[in-house]
């Protein structure tokens, strides 16, 4: 007999996101069916068939992807720093344990090798298990998975890669180290020439602050920074950033050195294309003032 | 002695928007005091103090604007129109009771008149009570008012203004006429030469099918037909569109015709400014994929 599970964010048949770093707001989805719910190692894992966003995974009560709309971010994080550069071959990933940040990598022609560095083994499994339209990147023999903590990881790394793409959760539990200063510095180290780095950012609605203040050490670190933004409905807000440095002061990430001709955007991409690439690093008004202020100082 | 105020989507503290149009999915306000909850001749209107986004005007179950985050759409509705036309002096606004819309239009200096059509007094009343930030509007000497439908409104209007913008609500209630072949006729003839229609739009990852309709009809009446879309936290998967149109083919609405200064974007705008303008038109690629075949009909 199959015992019925449950959740203590799913009442009466709705999920309730857990509001803790944007108090006051919260986004419910309808549940159709809760998959798995489990205690990793590092965090509570929650899988759930839902009414109109299909399967959702759940870490530490937040939304980390749907299989909806998680296109829209994976290849936003992916293609802006992959189409920026002149020729990536090997490609670092820390976090990202869905695969749908390595199913975009892997459509770049350039790349000979994908190195992921998850954390936690069970997001892979789980994704593996219930979400096979992302995990599909881990099928692919150019990658390479290490499963352990990104920063000690990146420790003994020098001149290693092309780009580096951190899709981390929040700042709050296993993903904390992967905003600070130190991290990005070892991601510095670990960059080929001409590399690029793009993170997860946070959303220019809510967390203003903290971008400000990520962009203030990343300005010390990296002669190229920028901050661009996707929409995706089932992230808070609607909207989630990307942190982009270069270590080559040459490299103008705003607009893609390479691009895709219009035929094979529609065959690779539902949310990206060249157009929007650069349209994504045009930041509203208050946005704009706070950043300026940054790059002035 | 006062009565303590309820309203059947305020429970435990939290609002919870009413997912009629867009299923399994719902918005989630903490509410700190009910303000005032009536039942208009047309609709139920709600306004509470939420705990982190002001003040919130609710129709009919569905968010209209908070004051945190109303700057989004209040000036991209109205600056995107605006500042494609080259001298607007005559403005239909059709909707808007809050206000919000009314104190955009009146930033450009080249406008003589304004007049507002608004179907429901209760929501012009409210917000002057309760919104002032968005109904200063009102109080612009080349505001006129009329209290009644849009749709009867505009079927004597012929060659009478410069922009006609319509900020209604969803096409469920007292709204649903303004979507509505007829009703862009009805704009198209009360037109001026060089003239120019903004129109909420609703939102590419909630409503694309409606988007593609709507679209197919314009094309049928305008030679100038595009569709833009702004970010704002608490409509509907976080973001909403809007649907312009103009009468002369040689309008390019993608570009600013007239723009402002760096300094007066800073003064005047939130969101809008001149690059915010031509990036609002870039749509993702799922979006651009399904109204490029209307195009090409």
């Amino acid at each position: 007999m199959s015992e019925t599970l449950t959740h203590p964010q799913i009442q009466d048949g709705w999920f309730r996101e857990k509001p803790t770093l944007w108090p006051g707001q919260a986004m419910c989805l309808k549940v159709e069916e809760i998959l798995c719910h489990e205690n990793s190692l590092y965090q509570d894992v929650l899988v759930f068939k839902s009414e109109t966003y299909g399967t959702v995974l759940v870490l530490d009560g937040v939304i980390q992807c749907t299989e909806r709309d998680e296109f829209s971010y994976q290849e936003m994080i992916t293609h802006l720093p992959m189409n920026s550069h002149p020729n990536p071959e090997k490609v670092l990933v820390i976090g990202g344990g869905d695969g749908g940040v390595l199913r975009e990598i892997v459509k770049h022609k350039s790349v000979k090798e994908v190195v992921l560095c998850e954390i936690d083994e069970s997001v892979i499994r789980l994704s593996k298990k219930y979400l096979p339209k992302m995990a599909i990147g881990f099928d692919d023999p150019k990658v390479i998975i290490h499963i352990g903590d990104g920063f000690p990881f990146l420790e003994d790394k020098v001149n290693s890669f092309d780009v580096i793409i951190t899709d981390a959760s929040d700042p709050v539990g296993p993903a904390e180290s992967l905003f600070q200063e130190r991290y990005f510095e070892l991601m510095k180290n670990a960059l080929r020439p001409c590399g690029i780095i793009s993170t997860q950012g946070e959303c220019q609605w809510l967390h203003l602050h903290l971008i400000s203040e990520v962009q203030t050490y990343c300005h010390r670190l990296f002669p190229v920074v920028e901050y661009a933004f996707t929409t995706i409905p089932t992230y808070p807000s609607g909207q989630i950033g990307f942190m982009l440095c270069s270590n080559d002061p040459s490299i103008n990430l705003k607009k893609p050195l390479r691009k895709w001709t219009e035929e094979e955007e529609e065959n690779l991409c539902r949310y990206y294309n060249a157009q929007v690439h650069e349209a994504a690093f045009v930041l509203p008004q208050f946005t704009k003032n706070v950043l300026k202020k940054i790059i002035s100082k």
